[in-house]
């Protein structure tokens, strides 16, 4: 079996994947797909060489079957089909405690700051798993955790059915918050500037604008009576969409802030106090999400195919890398990681 | 009975109050005392002279007694001890039509958009009124309506009993929440940078800290054992007001903004991803929250008397404004109406 390693300096090197035996409460996963993250991407373009121990096998949004049991793991069998919830607490900090183990004060996010998915086999905690059934095709499987993370959006969002919705940036977190937000039942509307991604959007039969071409406020307002929308997903990470994001929303509506912002962008503070605005904040996912995401894969309702853009072999993640920093026509890209 | 004009130019005229009869749904109220709002100063230095119509008594934190009825008006009488809630909705809006009134896209507040309270007389609308109790001193009364501000924005942030608490700025409004928070049963903390500022609220039996001598961020982790305060509230209206905020607060925690910010701070949205921060607006109040600071007042829990600096005549009241803007040492100064 095949690894792809970060090595730095914009380079992956394919190599032999470690098979590491499953120590106490760890299973080893012949691993079938792992897509490319935009965190994959900022590893690849050097962004986190100080969190990352090089030479690396990256990735996390992984589709599997069982192939190996440690010791003490209940619930599981050899064969069994599997995604893997890549997050790995410490139980003890003030989030832990307090429940939310997914934002921990020392979370170790597996395929970052340990070895991923990129590989033919991943050994893991057994906590991570869940299964996928025989109805979800592992292509289909690996993208189960960027749609657990739109789902999280979405609850963070409290999307009720008839919201008004805007997603800013679509991207593949974008879309699948806009699909998920439009399958709970909101009207939804995908702000995104790049002309492939509005016509793949439109494609998908969501209604998208390009904000540099349409008046976003204008439509916005025309769209609910002038009240202003339900629920804005600020999920550009960009200046302008920061600016943006403040003015849809209607009296005492939400924001989420899905992207990560390396600065801190001008935020309109009045807009909050004038129209009680709230804003949270949404970080990967809960189980809860995973199961959602998994449910809504499996009855099928969401075009989840439509964004894979292409799947290639292991020894191509590096070509990958690059065509989807150079590239204005990808979506999702799976690499196939069973090749001998 | 006398009026105070503000007419522009940081001039305040005293001339005759207008005894307006109250028309249909109207009560006149024989005004007893009226204090000084920031706003208010705002008008002083001609801030809002976009806003304000002039000449024009200005000032809404009042106290009074019904000097006269109006056509159609229930259940008030003469003689009845009242506070006025300032707010005028259209009824029509989005805001208004989804339960949001307070923050009415077309909202007149009295004492701004229309005559205020700096006067002997003053003419509202009856369903203003609140009704406070005899054992509620008139210049109290005068402390009802910041008192709202201040339950509304503990009611913003959803502050529990023994919640950690964080307030941003000691003015009056900032020393309110405190103390309405303390009273909920939370463990607060005042930031504040004005040393009589800090002695008063330390003399309120409140902790307070200059940030400027302090290390806030160690404190806060401090008292919280690493976690981070629950809710954080930012009344400064600062730029490092708004750059702490973030940086105070635990995972899932909330930032109550009730400060007004007339321009867009820098505002670290990464960090509302990380810790999946919440951040509301608070503006102005709801009935309740006047129902609430009445009965928090009447029951004697607060020492609303010791956030009153003076009381002056409404001849005074240029006067007045010009101590507030200079002085350092000035908490809530108030008008007695009453002279001839």
């Amino acid at each position: 079996m095949k690894a792809a390693y970060y090595c730095g300096d914009r380079t992956v090197q394919v190599g032999e994947s470690i098979l590491r035996a499953p120590g106490p409460d760890e299973v080893r996963i012949d691993v079938a797909y792992c897509g490319v993250c935009g965190t994959d991407l900022h590893i690849f373009m050097g962004h986190m060489d100080g969190r990352v121990t090089m030479p690396q096998v990256v990735g996390h949004e992984m589709s599997g079957v069982i192939a190996q049991l440690g010791e003490n793991v209940e619930w599981w069998k050899v064969g069994d089909r599997v995604v893997v919830r890549p997050l790995d607490p410490c139980g003890v900090c003030p989030a832990c405690r307090a429940g939310h183990s997914h934002i921990c004060y020392n979370l170790k996010f597996l395929g970052i700051d340990t070895p991923g998915a990129f590989q033919g086999s991943w050994t893991v905690p057994a906590h991570t798993l869940h299964s996928i059934p025989e109805a979800l095709a592992l292509d289909e499987g690996a993208m189960i955790e960027p749609l657990a993370v739109a789902c999280h959006d979405v609850r963070r969002g409290r999307v009720q059915p008839g919201d008004s919705v805007v997603v800013i940036g679509g991207g593949p977190i974008g879309m699948l918050i806009a699909l998920v937000a439009r399958h709970a039942g909101a009207d939804v509307l995908v702000s995104e500037i790049n002309p492939f991604r509005v016509n793949l959007a439109r494609e998908l039969g969501l209604e998208a604008v390009d904000p540099l071409q349409t008046d976003l406020l204008a439509q916005v307002e025309n769209r609910t009576g002038g009240a202003g929308a339900d629920v804005v997903f600020e999920v550009s990470g960009s200046g302008p969409g920061a600016a943006t994001m403040t003015q849809l929303v209607r009296a005492r509506g939400r924001i989420v802030v899905v992207a990560i912002f390396s600065d801190p962008p001008p935020v309109d503070l009045f807009r909050f106090f004038w129209r009680e605005l709230e804003l949270v904040g949404a970080r990967v996912y809960e189980p809860q999400d995973f199961d959602r995401a998994i449910g809504l894969a499996a009855e099928q309702v969401l075009p989840l195919r439509r964004l894979i853009s292409d799947i290639k072999p292991l020894a191509d993640l590096q070509t990958a890398f690059e065509q989807i920093e150079a590239s204005t026509n990808m979506m999702k890209v799976l690499i196939d990681t069973r090749g001998e």
